[in-house]
């Protein structure tokens, strides 16, 4: 277990002074001799999960603990968690869980993990402040977190990781570099080169050059970005479109944009006061993250610029702004509901500018325009473009960070395919020895030294399916019925038979969901009940033992009639029962 | 019905010598004192489905009838159709159908259209060809399809149709002027302008701005692109960008692009054979269409160029281009197959350049996406940018066509609302006048005379889904049905009831799909029977006419319990079956 964790001082964590002549001192000696293995549970091929297993020496250092969002595939589905089997089974190995920052594809799996495992999680004060309330919202009490700030080294059995301030589309974001016996490991969390951050000062890259240039036996460097050419802008210039923009609104300003994304809103709120405007937050998780980042403060509100919701209607138009949920068009959102006409306590009207301050994550393009259209038909301005920057580096700023870390082993993370492989090119264009750029699958056990690197197993990731309160019980059949039905329907047809010959005594019954409009469709309806009352008459006398075999035949010969009818294709539910005395 | 039409020479057409002079000389007579309506029944507020009617005088004609293609909200789905409504009901006006082009999203409804309505169709020679397709694809043998050239008037009742020569990704696109009583209008269809096309020469500008000139009562103009800045590129260039790459290519080049793009294919073509490649098409509809080109000489491909994919293997890879269909990631298209190693012909393997000419439909963004990651991972290198050009004109050339043809009337079509408005400030800005900028909605009844323009009424466009064989027989509860399914899945209570009291003699039992993993729930099946036995009991004895009352209590008290036991809301359907004797 984790219990014998190295604490220096009341943050739990080491100090930032003596850190790095240690760290490196230590592993330089034993690096020859000892390999290390990286096992990502989630993270690659994929946009979200992000989960990385470090282990050296049987003990564990686990990066991240993400949740990724369902696509069409997976309908009902509200989360997908990685898979924790491998932790499971080396539990008494976990010294702790590492954070880079806190979004929900880095933390949102934590909660089922930490009901679970009984470890501490390592995080900075607005990351542990967000994974505070998502163990509020789950209800679960004890958990181990502990504070750091950038520039710690935690110990954490022999391994040790520091935390190097970063920048990224939230707050208090943090590469890791984890000191192991074989040799240092560098793991960029999502980031990007922002020279002139809202908050928290610029990415540490003196650090990461300091680490470079003492040998990196690997990086593990996020490719989010790796197809955009150039070099991501920073927050700040998003600042500059609020305050051209702001100006020119007539009426109310409503801006839609990410909750966590808190220097945003710290921007959104400047650009208000400047103007005289009040705002107001709407949409919960909205709430949410504003009040844990002013009780952290990591927003500054001059005095009464913010105001509640019910507030509104002391203000004229013209002094209001609007914070909202919803960038990305998901249907419960705030603004969603807005455009829809269906929120509570804000109706969309002529006069209204609303703003996206957010660009849609692939596969949200088409809800997110009909947003844009429903807010427009109701007389709103709708601008959705500029407003936004990205919160990951673009390959002018990974290969900066290649340059300034140059490693041996070079490990693309965080990305679809295509993502990694690009930045893979990236770094061999820039000579780094093909053989020695890595390209990882989930699950993949990599293990590291400096002389080699290898894929030397695999353990299961298939990953975990959330629904309501169900942890992992909708799988690969249950999704294939709910795409069934979901595309054509089903029918069920119920008949009761009674004795040992199987007397029909009741039914055949038809009803059907999802299929066709039956009150147009009795013929067909009626068609399906012929061929099941032929089926069971040229099947008698039938023994319960022949049940299965004549449900087979409803199946089939219906299928096949539907099929001809309708060519349809629904799924098809013979249910027979048992009639007793 | 449809046999006044006149018709002057072979082709079933008035030939263009005369034409000019003649419409607009009757129509300006006659403008002060007649009205035009127009009724679109498709295409606005939405990408596709156009269809729209022109009358006057207790005539009418038909512009375009196509389909639209379903989203995610429609589940089972195969096609979206206007309604016809307002057309059975005045069946007797309608003169004809005029075709701007071959596209499904204009011709994709005619098979329905014509199996009901019996008027002819006029359309450009590829446009017919491909209608012919379509027409023996559905078995529909009796159809009117008249040829036009552009330059031809067509006299459809007291309506005369002009066809104008256009550009646009898929040949023989025209635009159409309608010479009506009330005055001239004009449709563009999709246009863009093009000064180097591949095929067929540039758009008609001159006589757009020769019939400008002599005034034109409304402008109806393609806005699908009408939020994109600058001038659509020229098809040529992306021949350009295949000369380039063509070379670069060690091993197979695939293309994936629309299969109705004849002069991309035609590019494909020339590049190919200019690098001594063999040309493969693969994929039903690139088939199709590329056999209608080549017959009606929209192709011209040089001796031996093309082969049938059983020849393959007489090849070596880099002399092999492949052309398919699947640009879009549809999961049933070639491309997507051989991305996931299911195609019966061709394996993807390293070595392969895929090229994607062709851009992400909006929606289609993550199924492009996934191909590409599954091409790439079975070690393809694809290219997705760059290789394409838009069919629509940009703003620019939006200016340019309202600059030329300077209507009265200004009426934005082919978009959404967004690009409806867009394309409204676009004129606006030119100094149109705000009021004479019409943004129609779908069966919005818009009367025109030279003197004012105004809704006048409201036809019923509700769009009719084609599923299968059925049409129209899946409406708004069916699809509600659906979604529910896919999400939460179902639940199905069966029991059997006997004589006057409701004995029971059969059941409860229970049957999920798409719910939860059964064999892992018993627990939750147990307790949902013994909630059901528990219904049934304290309802005893239970008469015939009770028994809707007992379904609402299974219905209501198992949802309650699944909801605070795992938090879904699957379907629950109770049935009780009586039992005879």
């Amino acid at each position: 277990m984790s219990n014998n964790n190295t604490v220096n001082n009341k943050r739990g964590v080491r100090s930032a002074s003596a850190r790095a002549s240690r760290a490196l001192g230590e592993t330089a000696s034993k690096r020859a001799r000892k390999s290390v293995k990286i096992i990502p549970l989630g993270g690659l091929d994929q946009i979200g999960m992000n989960m990385t297993v470090i282990e050296c020496d049987d003990e564990i250092v686990v990066i991240d603990c993400g949740q990724a969002f369902p696509d069409d595939s997976m309908p009902g589905v509200d989360s997908i968690i990685p898979n924790f089997d491998y932790l499971r089974q080396n539990y008494d190995k976990i010294k702790g869980v590492v954070l880079t920052h806190g979004h929900e594809d880095h933390i949102g799996a934590l909660p089922y993990f930490l009901r679970e495992f009984h470890v501490p999680v390592f995080g900075t004060r607005l990351t542990l402040g967000l994974v505070r309330n998502k163990m509020e919202e789950f209800g679960i009490k004890r958990v181990d977190l502990r504070l750091v700030v950038p520039g710690d080294v935690v110990e954490l059995g022999h391994m040790k990781v520091e935390f190097i301030h970063t920048n990224h589309s939230i707050g208090d974001a943090v590469a890791l570099a984890i000191f192991t016996a074989a040799g240092v490991l560098i793991h960029t969390g999502d980031f990007k080169v922002d020279y002139t951050p809202i908050h928290g000062g610029m990415i540490d890259l003196q650090r990461l050059a300091e680490l470079g240039r003492h040998k990196v036996l690997a990086l593990m460097s996020d490719s989010t970005n790796a197809v955009r050419k150039g070099f991501t802008m920073s927050e700040r210039t998003v600042g500059h479109i609020f305050t051209e923009m702001f100006p020119q609104a007539q009426g109310r300003i409503l801006v839609a944009t990410f909750a966590s994304n808190v220097d945003r809103v710290q921007q959104i709120i400047n650009a208000a006061a400047e103007y005289g405007r009040k705002v107001v937050c709407v949409g919960r998780s909205m709430v949410n993250v504003i009040n844990t980042a002013l009780e952290l403060n990591y927003l500054e509100v001059p005095d009464g610029v913010l105001i509640d919701i019910s507030e509104m209607k002391k203000y004229d138009d013209d002094q209001l702004v609007i914070i909202t949920t919803g960038s990305q068009g998901e249907p419960m959102a705030a603004l969603s509901r807005m455009a829809s006409g269906e929120h509570r306590m804000i109706d969309i009207k002529e006069g209204d500018t609303v703003i996206f301050s957010s660009r849609p994550v692939p596969g949200n393009e088409k809800s997110v325009s009909n947003v844009i259209n429903a807010l427009m038909q109701r007389g709103a301005k709708v601008t959705y473009e500029d407003a936004h920057v990205s919160g990951h580096a673009s390959q002018e700023e990974l290969k900066l960070m290649y340059g300034l870390v140059k490693p041996k082993y070079m490990i693309p993370v965080h990305g679809e395919f295509r993502h990694l492989t690009q930045h893979a090119q990236l770094v061999k264009d820039m000579g780094h020895d093909p053989r020695n750029v890595i390209i990882m699958r989930n699950g993949d056990i990599l293990s590291l030294d400096s002389y080699s690197a290898k894929i030397i197993g695999q353990v299961d990731v298939s990953p975990v399916l959330v629904d309501g309160l169900g942890v992992g019980d909708v799988g690969n059949a249950v999704l294939r019925d709910r795409k069934i039905l979901s595309e054509d329907g089903l029918l069920i047809v119920a008949v009761g038979l009674k004795g040992p010959r199987g007397d029909v005594v009741s039914g055949p019954d038809i009803i059907s969901r999802g299929f066709v409009y039956v009150k147009e469709s009795e013929d067909l309806i009626e068609g399906s009940k012929n061929i099941v009352s032929h089926i069971l008459k040229s099947n008698y006398p039938i023994a319960p033992m022949d049940w299965n075999a004549v449900k087979n035949q409803i199946r089939e010969q219906l299928r096949d009639y539907l099929w001809r009818e309708i060519k349809r294709s629904p799924m098809i539910l013979p249910m027979i029962m048992e009639v007793k005395d």
